[in-house]
C-alpha cells in the first residue's frame, strides 16, 4: 500500500531550526519513504489533498487509563480520598471485560479525533485493551496495573507474564507490553522487587505513579525517612527504564535521581490540577535533561483524552509557575508531546518524528479555521491557537485511521452507542 | 420572527439547584417567552432541532482586544516587554481602521464558533469594531482605549465622547459604550481624573488594566507609596462601576478595596500564564462575594478568544493554586463564564442566564462526540470535557448566527480570506 500526501506543510520535530517544511510525503505500507519532493516513479494507490494543512508527529499521551471514559464526568470537584473510595472505586470494581473494550474503544475515537497515534495503559483486563488496539490501528504500551503484598496480588505478577507473553510485539509491532507495579503507597517493598523482577525477566520498561500528592510523600518520610523516589531507587526499580507517572512533589534529590537513572517523568497537568496536588515542576526537569512525556491521565480525572489541551497547559502554567513567559516554549511543548513521550515509551527510533524510514504515524492538521489566521508561526499555532478538533486526518503505521474527520478504521457510531449504554448499567449495577 | 428549539437539555445558570431541564425553548422576536413547555399557540417561523444537544446562556468574554487576531502567533515566547515594545506596539501603530474591522470580523467568526454572544472591548479605531458588531449580530460593551497625560491624550477622550453618542444603545441594543482609561501605569492622574469626569457625566462604567504585572504593582509602590488599585480609590474611580482587567497581584488591602466599591475583576487566565505574571487569586475574591468575570485578553496573548479554553483553565488552576479539588466548581466556573459577565457589564437583567423575558442570547452544545459520552453530569462536562468546537448553534438577541456550524450572519470565508491577506498586509507595511 503507497499512500501520497500531497501539498502540505510539514513539522517533522526533527530540529528546531528546520522551520515548516512545503511539499509532499510519501508512504509506503508502515513507513516514511520521502519527506518534501517524492521520487518521480512513486505510484501511489490513494492520494491525501493536504492543502491548507499542517503534518506533524502523532501526539502520544504517555500516561492514562483508556477504560476510565466509562467514568468521565461521574464525580468531580471532591476530596481527593472521597472521590476515589466512594465513587471511582466502587465503580471500577464493577467493571467487566467488556466495559474495559467498550470504554478503551470509546478512548480510542476519542485519541484518534484529537491527534495521538500512541497511548501509555494502565489497567486491568487488560487482554480487552489490546484487542481494542489492534482493531483500531492505534499503537500502545500496555502494562497490567499491579497491588500487592508479601501475601496479596501474586495472580497479578502472573497475568501481567501471560498477557506480555500473549500480546508483547503484536498488532504488527503496535503492541508492547511494560510491567506496572501501581505505586509505592500500593505495593510493599517486596511486591515492588517482584515486579522489578519480572519486568527484568521479560526485558520490559517499567510503568509506575510516583510522588502524585503531597500526602504521599509525607506519608514516606514519615514511614519510611524517604521520598518514594528514594525509596524506589533503594529498591532498585531504576535499574529497569522506569516510566514514573506526576512526579509533582519532588525533594531536590529527587531530581537528581531521576535524571541519574534516566527516568522519564510523565507529566499529566489537567489531572495534577483537577485532583489539588499541583504544579510538576516541569521546567526545572527539562533544564536538568530529565526526559518529560505528557499524558492526560483516565478520563475521569480530566475529563477527557484532548493532547492539545495538555500541551497547552504545558506551555502556560509552567510560564505562570516560573513567572517567566519564555518557561517551556511552544517547540518545548510539542516536543514533549511527540518524541518526548517516544522516548518515555521506548519507541523513538520508530515514531515521534516524521523522518524516512521511520513508522508513518502522522496527522494533519486543518489551518483552514478562523482561530488558526493568520499563520505567522505554525509552531507557536499549534500549541497556543489550535484545538483537537482541528486534527482532520490521522495515520499510524502507515494506515489511515481518519481522514477529514471521519473515522475509518472501525464504525464509531456503533462504539458511542454501545459504549454510553454500558456507562449508563455500570452506574446502575454498582450503585444499588 | 419566531423560533422554536426542540427537545432539547437546558441548563438555564438560574440555580445550581435546578440542574437540567428538557424540554423546549421559545424565542419572539429578540427574547425568550417559554422555556420548558411551549404553549400550544406558538406557531414557529423557524424549528431547530435540539436532540442530542444542550441548551445553555451565550458565554460572555469580558476583556478582549478584538482586533489583535492579526497579530496572532505573530510574537511568542519572549520576556513581556521585549514582545511589547519590539513587536505588538510597532505592529499595532501600522493598523488601519479597515484592519481592525477585518481583525474585529475575524475574531467574531471565532467567538460565535466558540460559543461567545458578547464580548467587552477595549481598542481603537472603535467606530470600526461597532460596525462589526452591527453587522454580525453580536452583543458588546465597547470602549476606546486612552493612553493620556495632562498634556496629551485629550483628542482620545473627545473620541471617546463622540463614539459614545454615535453608537451607545445602537445595534438593536445590541452595543454599550464604556470608558477606559487604560491603565494606572499608562495614565497621569489628572488624566484618568478627566476619564472619570467624562464616565460619569456619559453615564458609562470603566474598563481599565489593574495590577497586572508584578512589576507594575512594585512600580506603584516605589513611586507612589500605594498600589494600583489603592491609588484608583483615591482617584475616585471606583466612585462609577468599574471593572477591572487582571488583578493578578493584590494586597490584602485591595482584594477589601475592590469588594467596597463593587468593582468587578475581569480574569484572564491563559494571558497571565502565558506573559509570566502568574495567578489571580479567584477563589479568595468569589469567597469574598467580588464579582468574577472571565476575558480572554487579545489573541496575541492567548492566542485564540477560546472562552471554553477560560473556563477549563478557571476551574482547573485554581484548584492547583489552592491545592483544593474542590475549589472553583465546575458550575461556578460556568456562572464566571456567563452571568458573573453580564453583571460586570451591567447587562445582566438582559443576558447571562435563561430566563423568560430575557434576550435570546443562547447556544447549543452537540453532545454526540466521544469526548462528551457519557453524560452523568452536564455541568462537569461543559467544563471539563468539553471544547469550544461543540457549539453547534449560537443565537444572539433572537438572531440565529450560527446553525448547525454553519455561520448565518456573514459570508465567513469571505472575511477568513480578507484578514489573512489584512495580516499579511500590514506585517510587510510595518516591517520595513
Amino acid at each position: 500500500m503507497r499512500i501520497l500526501i500531497k501539498d502540505t506543510a510539514i513539522l517533522r520535530m526533527v530540529d528546531q531550526n528546520e522551520g515548516i517544511l512545503y511539499g509532499d510525503i510519501a508512504i509506503e505500507d508502515d513507513k516514511i519513504v520521502a519527506i518534501g519532493s517524492v521520487p518521480e516513479g512513486f505510484a501511489p494507490d490513494h492520494v491525501i489533498d493536504g492543502k491548507k494543512q499542517l503534518a506533524m508527529p502523532g501526539l502520544i499521551n504517555a500516561h492514562t487509563h483508556m477504560a476510565m471514559s466509562l467514568m468521565r464526568n461521574y464525580a468531580d470537584d471532591l476530596p481527593l480520598m472521597t472521590w476515589l473510595s466512594e465513587k471511582i472505586w466502587p465503580i471500577e470494581a464493577g467493571l467487566t471485560p467488556d466495559d474495559v473494550y467498550l470504554g478503551t474503544m470509546l478512548s480510542i475515537a476519542e485519541m484518534i479525533r484529537s491527534g495521538s497515534t500512541t497511548f501509555n495503559d494502565m489497567y486491568f483486563e487488560m487482554e480487552e485493551v489490546a484487542k481494542a488496539v489492534e482493531i483500531s490501528g492505534v499503537r500502545a504500551n500496555l502494562s497490567r496495573g499491579m497491588i500487592g503484598n508479601d501475601t496479596e496480588g501474586h495472580e497479578k505478577l502472573e497475568n501481567s507474564r501471560a498477557f506480555h507473553e500473549a500480546w508483547n510485539g503484536k498488532a504488527e509491532g503496535r503492541i508492547l507490553v511494560d510491567v506496572a507495579p501501581h505505586a509505592p503507597y500500593t505495593c510493599s517493598d517486596g511486591y515492588i522487587k517482584k515486579a522489578v523482577e519480572l519486568s527484568k525477566e521479560l526485558n520490559t520498561q517499567i510503568h509506575i505513579h510516583l510522588s502524585e500528592s503531597l500526602f504521599e510523600v509525607n506519608e514516606s518520610l514519615e514511614k519510611y525517612g524517604v521520598t518514594p523516589i528514594k525509596k524506589m531507587e533503594d529498591l532498585g526499580v531504576f535499574e529497569v527504564k522506569t516510566n514514573a507517572a506526576h512526579c509533582v512533589h519532588l525533594h531536590e534529590e529527587d531530581f537528581e535521581i531521576l535524571k541519574k537513572h534516566g527516568v522519564s517523568v510523565l507529566y499529566n497537568p489537567s489531572s495534577n490540577l483537577k485532583l489539588g496536588n499541583g504544579f510538576a515542576k516541569i521546567s526545572k526537569m527539562v533544564e536538568m535533561g530529565i526526559n518529560v512525556a505528557l499524558g492526560t491521565d483516565g478520563s475521569s480525572s480530566n475529563n477527557n483524552i484532548n493532547m492539545f489541551e495538555e500541551m497547552h497547559l504545558c506551555a502556560l502554567v509552567n510560564k505562570g509557575l516560573e513567572a517567566d513567559p519564555t518557561a517551556i516554549p511552544a517547540y518545548k511543548a510539542l516536543e514533549i508531546a511527540t518524541i518526548g513521550g517516544a522516548k518515555a515509551l521506548g519507541i523513538d527510533s520508530e515514531v515521534g518524528t516524521l523522518e524516512i524510514g521511520k513508522k508513518a504515524d502522522l496527522i494533519l492538521i486543518d489551518l483552514d479555521k478562523p482561530h488558526l489566521i493568520p499563520q505567522y508561526d505554525l509552531v507557536a499555532m499549534l500549541v497556543y491557537s489550535a484545538a483537537a478538533s482541528d486534527v482532520k486526518t490521522v495515520l499510524c503505521n502507515g494506515k489511515v485511521l481518519m481522514q477529514d474527520y471521519e473515522i475509518k478504521s472501525f464504525d464509531e457510531k456503533l462504539i458511542l452507542v454501545m459504549a454510553d449504554e454500558a456507562a449508563h448499567n455500570l452506574v446502575k449495577r454498582t450503585q444499588k
